[in-house]
């Protein structure tokens, strides 16, 4: 049995990863779950997996689920109670599947606790890459990405030196604009933005796609992941999603990994690593795709993930300022407040009026991340 | 330093084993190598890297080459010679690159030896299968697949667990005739049928390309190598011959290894493994590249590959005959006596006539090749 604690059961990757354990119901015992406010799938979830404890938003909501839990779990809340489902438990694993920079004090409470660590908050190590990793290394835990290029890229990694790597290239799909002019971009519509031809995904990263910065996070949290400088990380164009990321090693020989899109396949792997286990996911037959095409990045077309690059070769606060420009600036472009184009322009200028503290400590990081979120509102 | 020796070092992949020891000058150290009768590049060899040991094809090529050696080179002969370069010098790695069955009692010394094997001759396997894996195991030595399917797999399972294999997939570039119905084959000629669209190879393995035979003795290596039933051995064709071979597994996830067409890039795996080392062969850009197309084999346009899974799955000297017989009807259609067509139904019908002995001796094996050449000769 795994025990296993997941931050953010509610989301995207949280249910996900439930349905994992769900399909392996013997082989993993739930100690905790994290959520936000949807109490309603959480007691659903505390009903069917028994967790220790749970964590909620808030104190309300807190006395609200009470006394609907099951006989021997404990709730939290807040910040205090993502801390303690992170790290107050027996769990062995944590997936870190909250959205946003909340996951950051939570995520170092768990290494700090020794618990190895299943990767999907993108904060973490795009914000503090240099903290998460430091204290990752100093506990000996493992830092297990969920993300399908991470997680893809870690899997081409298996039995192999890193010395040998020549360089590793994730792939993007190009977002629902992939095909688009930059004077095409110039009046589409959040609806136009919110088709994503492969993966189903939350309405921010599907905006993240089209505009590029979700490849960017990618690529910084890819230099912390596999410890490589960014000339060593390449972005490629590849419209089928269905190479998820590939490992260039210096005797010119690839390895990439493939499947159908299927967030269950790289979240079971981490729940399973270094083993694999059955999964229901689709198989992929490359005899009915028939064909994958590919093209060169072209970073004039998708300006946000060259000023990605800029900010990771910067390093300091530079990539937390434009984690938290661009998160204003999608926000507000799904209120129509502002146009597609904007967002970049947000990014931007706040990055330009924007101090670089290097080597920032978390009270730095969390500074840096709110006067950045100030100016993008305002600009 | 590593000790290396080579059987067919005056060969295609010989030559090319060389090249890669040449690049790395200072890793490696060649203790022996063994040619047929091309006497005036062994000698180029000899003096290149001054072996220990060499052999020749007869002793009359001996007495002639014994004075032109560098002093503290011996020199052998005949098939006692191969198992002397195999078996009787320092060497922890044997490139096993003769053509042919004679390569398969030279391996199976150098395995009682103690040798890791760098595997590139065919026929042991197919025709010795269970012989050289039980040999390999007892004696705990390691066999280095250096043809580029059986190497991309390999590599595909670098830290992996067998357990959780669903299945090998090794893809085929289709060879001359892919786009052929069978119609168009019955009138093709030598001169067709030698124009191999991807790798320039000699003239018999580029018409077993085009039969499909080749990838068919691949299947039944791969059985052989990676301890998997047929079932879970398939072939896909990939006109590009990009994607080398690739494995999925049981959590649908599929890992593939991918590269331009060069044979220095397995051979240097083969014998810098695990490790990789850099490598002179071009880069492959898959932007360049743009687009990579797959498609179903078709088993009743190439009814040889059906037969080698036939053969594979009977077992015992079933995939000998197939072999014998394929490689002499392979040479009457070179010498322009019989057409493309002829040569599937050549080994149809010897296979027909040939009765099977399970889990044979080396010495039925060589038995049964016998009798298949000359029924082959004679069809």
């Amino acid at each position: 049995m795994k025990k296993i604690s997941v931050l953010g059961s509610t989301g995207s990757i949280g249910t996900q990863t439930l349905d994992v354990a769900r399909m392996h119901r013997d082989q993993f015992q739930i100690e905790g779950l994290a959520a936000g406010s949807n109490v309603e799938l959480l007691l659903q979830q505390a009903k069917e997996f028994g967790p220790r404890k749970v964590s909620v938003a808030t104190k309300e909501l807190a006395d609200l689920v009470k006394h609907s839990l099951p006989a021997g779990t404990e709730v939290f809340y807040g910040r205090e109670g993502l801390i303690e489902i992170a790290a107050g438990t027996d769990a062995e694993l944590v997936v870190t599947a909250v959205v946003g920079s909340m996951g950051l004090p939570s995520t170092l409470a768990a290494i700090e606790a020794g618990k190895n660590i299943g990767l999907a908050n993108k904060e973490t190590l795009v914000t503090a890459g240099h903290l998460v990793t430091a204290a990752a290394a100093a506990k000996g835990v493992k830092l297990l990405p969920i993300d399908s290029e991470h997680s893809a890229i870690f899997q081409c990694l298996n039995g192999e030196r890193y010395e040998d790597i020549e360089r590793i290239t994730l792939t993007a799909s190009g977002g629902s604009f992939r095909d688009y002019t930059r004077e095409q971009l110039v009046n589409v519509t959040v609806e136009d933005a919110l088709k994503h031809p492969n993966w189903s995904m939350g309405a921010k990263i599907t905006i993240d796609s089209a505009t590029m910065v979700n490849k960017g996070l990618e690529v910084i949290e890819a230099h912390w992941l596999y410890g490589l400088p960014y000339e060593q990380i390449s972005v490629l164009l590849h419209p089928e999603s269905i190479i998820h990321s590939f490992v260039e090693f210096r005797d010119s020989s690839i390895i990439a990994q493939l499947g159908n899109p299927d967030m269950r396949v790289p979240i079971q792997y981490a729940l399973t690593y270094p083993e694999r286990w059955n999964s229901p996911a689709p198989r992929l037959s490359l005899a009915e795709a028939g064909r994958l095409n590919f093209r060169e990045m072209d970073f004039e077309r998708f300006p946000c993930l060259r000023l990605a690059y800029e900010c990771g070769k910067m390093g300091g606060t530079a990539p937390t300022v434009f984690n938290a420009a661009n998160e204003v600036a999608v926000a507000r472009f799904l209120r129509k407040e502002i146009s597609f184009l904007r967002i970049e322009e947000i990014i931007e200028q706040v990055l330009e009026q924007h101090e670089i503290h290097s080597e920032p400590t978390l009270e730095t990081i969390e500074a840096s991340d709110q006067s950045a979120r100030e100016l993008a509102s305002r600009l």
